[in-house]
């Protein structure tokens, strides 16, 4: 099942920029991990912006937010969350 | 070149049915031939709305242009487009 | 699978008021046959609004958005969805 | 008489985490007790947010506003209320 | 039980003007009846604006939605309901 | 002269709590001889917020920001002032 | 005492052309009108749009809605009053 | 001195499309006269919107009221006007 | 040439109120200066706000910035600039 | 291929001047550069904001984010970008 999310990140400019650097990497790593188990299907940065869309595709609501609130940015950021279905014009077989 | 597309449908109630019909069967048509040529590389309906997010891959702004001004329902849709690129943090190769 | 939905309803004042009674009727036998079958598991009116807040327990995003665009006034309603989960503190049982 | 409430929490980044751990520990045991006497009729988790939307059941307002009020992250939230009642098509009757 | 109010009328340029000094003619006498009855406490113009802040005294929120509901203009109004309650700095024994 | 005022107090955090008491008793204070005087002429409490709609009854738009103004909390407040005048449906005769 | 008043003006494009020129007319003479009085004490129009700000000298809230909900105009504007007074660093005298 | 205009045409559905040519082809004559003249310096056209970003070069406000209330689509049209100056960190000569 | 100015100023809790002070004092200076020079037209408090409506009448855009950008509260404001003219109904000669 | 784009500027006012005036020093020389390089077109200020309106003429999406990114000012900055085209009413040949 999929779901459109809009990351927003807003790191504290008095936040020490090594503890940001370790939370970052982390971020990276567990992104990693989510993109390879397919569950995280499409992540793209928006041009300008410190901020992504992205396409989660998740059994259900729960694992969507056990995902989300697992981000070790997720208290430095504003989420939205859209959920998708197939579009009745669509093509692509491995879309939905 | 990816960009982020957000698509609101509103048609005037008072449209004759047999008009608004005939514009949303050639809108179909016109995204299907977008989307066999890959140009139109995403589409998906949101819950609960007369709107779908799409991602198109195109050469620059005027093909973009060009595309969504040429949708027959142009004129009932409110269109929002965000400019994307490949994200850092992405893993898939055919995703940019 | 819980999902969180506002319907505001916005009927044009120009519409031949039988033809509004009658979307209306089909609206609320619509509404009462989910409802028997536990797919639209709450509904409340919201005070001094034509809107309601609604809660609906479906399998996933696709049969929530049938449901929404089989409305008999889903042309006239501005429909926002929020997809929820078992709040941690939550202790009812029978509430996800 | 019900409520609909949304409740956004937002904890300063500053606050030390043993003071926010225990303001939370406190939120969910004061949450427990309204639960359990049914006056927190419902509480959702809405996905990718740190956030919930709950329905109330009290007597009346000044009832709403002392729970409210009484919640310990009640200062690092921002709170929305909306008077329900019972929906001309609502079928359930433990609902309202 | 207090609730504030704010109504903004907004009346179709095209309505016959005699069916809207009708529908005038019938908001003033309704509006009369329950402010004899006390429900509806207060009611006064915004200075430039087609629009008033009310303040009612009902006994639960669904008699409050019959109220509004039922204003002639409902359906040419906005109308936006605040639950309120005695203020712990308020001095007077009449305002609540 | 009658004001509609709705004002939101958003103390910070990070005030120091006896600063805090010191600043809303005096705040209540100054409230209570406003409305002994009849120039603060109602005080409401909305429910679930910090924040409070008022009816001010003062000569001018001067003595309205003086009194606003020199609230103890001011600085921590969101102030917003609608005129008012007599609505051509009241009945009430002290009300203007 | 003095009022901001910013007016929109909006007519609708299938309102017969005689019509509106017609109301323009009266509202140009009903404008002057008040300006002679010295109660419209400045109107500016706004680069780019039908819109204009506005000054008003009156004795109070309830003449100021006269003179407002009186313009030729009214129906097909939006208005948004603001109190002014003196400000503390003003040096004119002629100006409050 | 130098204008940002942002301009959104909206043109309603039930204008009989040879009145909307024949407005479309006097707007174009009327913006390339003014390009000409050197006053509309720069029209770009917003991706997948009926809209355009424009700088003007012109006298003063009035001379920039002028054209853009002389727009044959003017009436369909919002606008919204920023006025721009050099920037401190410009290195062109001829942009100011 | 004049221009609508909105000027909001939030002073930060946390700054020496002896530093605030000196701030406010230049500003006052400053402000007499450019009102004495006719530069700064008119200055007027918005009720019940630390807020203002001002008219500047400057040769240009360039002016305009100057004087705004060398307000010893810049830092501190929200600033929002409208370009004025002289309205077709306006009868006054010396307010242009 | 051009974008405009809005940056809006916001320091944080308790950042060490020295902090500050260095940082601002580097985003002028970095703007210097792509100011000679052409790929930073336009550079605008907004009157009485700190802001600048700005055109981009570069390759794609991904030069564009990695330009603005790199901007010394970028984690003080709130940006907003639009992709632009030529507008099928320009008739300057050299501003696509």
């Amino acid at each position: 099942m999929l779901f459109h999310v809009r990351m927003d990140v807003k790191i504290p400019h008095d936040l020490p920029s090594a503890e940001a650097a370790e939370i970052i990497a982390r971020e990276k790593t567990y992104s990693h991990e989510l993109q390879r188990s397919r569950k995280w299907r499409h992540i793209w940065r928006i041009a300008g912006e410190y901020a992504n869309y992205s396409i989660f595709d998740v059994t259900d609501n729960t694992e969507l937010h056990e995902i989300l609130s697992g981000l070790p940015l997720f208290k430095f950021m504003d989420i939205e969350v859209t959920p998708l279905l197939r579009h009745p014009s669509a093509i692509r077989e491995d879309d939905t």
